[in-house]
């Protein structure tokens, strides 16, 4: 499934609604190719649509934040998207504050196919009988074969309705979590890191504040807020303390992920007194479940430890132990995300475990890669070098069992880059397996 | 002095005249800003300059290549390109098909300020003296004291002339080298390599033949040709015998450049009967010229040895052993391209050497970064993962005396990056310090 975006798009939304300093909408007009000017084409209808369905990001997850617009007279009278889990769909929020006859003759554009079935929300479908709409056009089909085509199908069936494809990469990339998580019945890994010219994640003496600027950091903590977990390796949190909370969007800020630590191990158990306190402000700041995968074995022997800094975690109420499920021995990062740890991350966060963002460290982002196990890689690239060992993938320098790119699979499959972008004097690269 | 090309222009050219695969003219036109449509308008006439400069990439060497087209009646009537160094200029190869009735009332574009002194040539300005010109059109202000502002100003003063910024960044970035030796009296200096994702330029095992696809090789062929020599390491040579010649050009194949091995400690003096029937036959392949650069003292000891490797390079016309002369001890790099050595290789050259494209390896490359002796960086990154330790940038593993970026000046300077396309599905970043 190899698909390209067209300029400004990206796997995290439209860049120029994402990024404050990004060049503004009408300075991008020339530059694209997509019609967002011609007010009476459906392509601008479409976009708007997309547009819309940015809205509400990651509260609508894991149903897709899908948008809605009602244009009459060539004016949008109405804008919708969908809801918290459990509330309304983008047709229903657009649709509610219309009046049948405002409805009347009007043209309506959804960025997703409506659905066809009882969800937790009656199936949008019928909103769109007896309504005298001209016609309603869908950007992308459903990827949920209850409602795949179905939907077309209807609304053609009421003579309304038609598809329009000059999104559907777009839109797909937008809903791309709840796209795999629909076809694979697993949770959606993204992985991220920003890096040197000479592929280094960090300075060997840690002495480098940020690889990236301030473009390509905005977008980050958009990233964090779309996904539903964030989950960084024991050492990035012992070496860094990261908050992994989101700042400094143009768009507001709807909700914090939830944060996963890595830690096999049961290092968090062994740091000291400094350590313990910049983790309890920073990386385990209060707000947010905070779930820490440990071996099984390793939390038992430390399950009977009195201490106050254990203590102090077991007792806190964000901060969850599960233990990791291996089959098989040093098979890192593969398999993490199995159904029992899925489902046990999707209790403490009250609704399905959607999508993982795995933002570090090297050794953590080399093993998942090593492995196979990412959807898509979102990669900054700044234009200097660092020089160093000990923060590239597959670095040798790192303790514990080695990992390498898988090579046999690289040579004939390279990664598809789906999306390419300058942001700020960084690249933005958004690649997907072919 | 930093600046961004346009979408599809790059330090070699614009992409789709030169890349056979890449999106067609036509394809393009949608995406790119430039109004290459509009015959009336004098960003057409400009582009259409930009274009017939290409055609004498490499031979017009050290002059810039310059284009210069004539419209009438909406009409391209004629175009000219600057010839091999000592012949005409671009004006005048326009203007030497047509009479003074075709040049009455007709528009003049010239890529480059056109000359008023005599050179080798006498100055073009007074081409367009009582002509009837209707006007010139100027692309960009030529860096020659001698020249800059003096050749617009004179078509001013003959009521015709006037100066359009709209590719002066395009048409600079194509005259780079002959910028950069205006301004700083030496050659210019560009790097360029393939990496993966990792920062890899080559397997550990040397079980890689290609990191880029091939559109990337096309314009790095294509490179080959615009400088006017290339020089790599001697570890590449023993191991690669690379032919560092140019092939698949969707342009004509004008000339290939000169060959440079940098070799201070004379390793090629020491190959297996193999190693040397491969270089004679690939690095060495005949009509170019060669050049060993040596350290003098090593070069003086394999002087008086009488082998039969050694006189089949003494005795080759082709093939000039030059010596490095490094003011201080271990300046891998720095200077390597001072006056003396750029006066010997221009004497072979036949011509002043103006450029030197610098291929790898990773150790060479690493050095002339280090020592920020770069004017640009032309990087192909290919979507997938290498691993490995030998073939990095800044690699510890590489024998010699280690080199480092410069972190220092590398916080405060990023390189900027002027240019970032999709080449086939690999990325080409070009970087000039900033």
């Amino acid at each position: 499934m190899s698909f390209t975006l067209k300029k400004g798009f990206t796997f995290g939304g439209w860049l120029p609604a994402l990024i404050p300093q990004y060049p503004s909408y009408s300075t991008m007009r020339n530059d694209t190719s997509h019609p967002i000017e011609n007010v009476e084409s459906d392509e601008y209808g479409l976009f708007q649509a997309y547009l819309a369905g940015i809205k509400n990001a990651s509260i609508a997850n894991p149903n897709p934040s899908v948008g809605c617009v009602v244009i009459k007279n060539n004016k949008i009278i109405s804008i919708g998207c969908t809801e918290k889990w459990g509330s309304r769909h983008a047709e229903r929020v657009a649709f509610a504050p219309l009046s049948a006859a405002d409805l009347e003759g009007s043209r309506v554009y959804v960025s997703l196919e409506p659905c066809t079935h009882m969800g937790r929300q009656p199936p949008c479908i019928h909103l769109f009988e007896n309504t005298g709409i001209k016609k309603v056009v869908i950007g992308c089909e459903d990827p949920n074969p209850v409602v795949t085509k179905n939907g077309i199908r209807q609304l053609q069936n009421l003579g309304i309705g038609s598809f329009n494809s000059y999104y559907s990469n777009e839109i797909k990339a937008w809903n791309y979590p709840f796209f795999i998580q629909q076809k694979e019945k697993r949770p959606f890994i993204a992985l991220k890191w920003a890096q040197s010219l000479d592929g280094c994640l960090a300075d060997d003496n840690n002495g480098w504040k940020w690889i990236s600027g301030e473009e390509s950091r905005t977008y980050a903590h958009w990233l964090r807020q779309k996904y539903d977990a964030i989950m960084v390796g024991i050492g990035t949190v012992l070496n860094d303390f990261p908050s992994l909370d989101i700042r400094n969007l143009k768009h507001p800020e709807l909700r914090n992920p939830l944060k996963i630590i890595y830690d096999p191990e049961g290092k968090i158990f062994e740091c000291s007194l400094e350590q313990q306190e910049n983790i309890m402000q920073k990386t385990f700041s209060p707000g947010t479940h905070k779930v820490v995968l440990i071996n099984a074995n390793i939390l038992n022997n430390n399950k009977r430890d009195n201490s106050n800094w254990h203590n102090k975690m077991y007792n806190n109420p964000e901060i969850h132990f599960l233990t990791l499920n291996y089959k098989e021995e040093n098979i890192l990062a593969k398999n993490i995300f199995n159904e029992e740890v899925t489902a046990q991350i999707s209790e403490i966060l009250n609704r399905p475990l959607q999508s993982i963002l795995i933002e570090g460290g090297s050794r953590l982002l080399s093993s998942f890669i090593h492995n196979e196990s990412f959807d898509v890689i979102h990669l900054f690239i700044a234009p200097f070098f660092l020089g160093g060992e000990k923060h590239k993938l597959f670095s040798k320098e790192k303790r514990g069992f080695q990992v390498y790119p898988n090579k046999e699979v690289a040579l004939e499959k390279r990664l598809h880059i789906a999306v390419q972008e300058k942001l700020g004097n960084d690249i933005l690269i958004e690649m997907i397996p072919k």
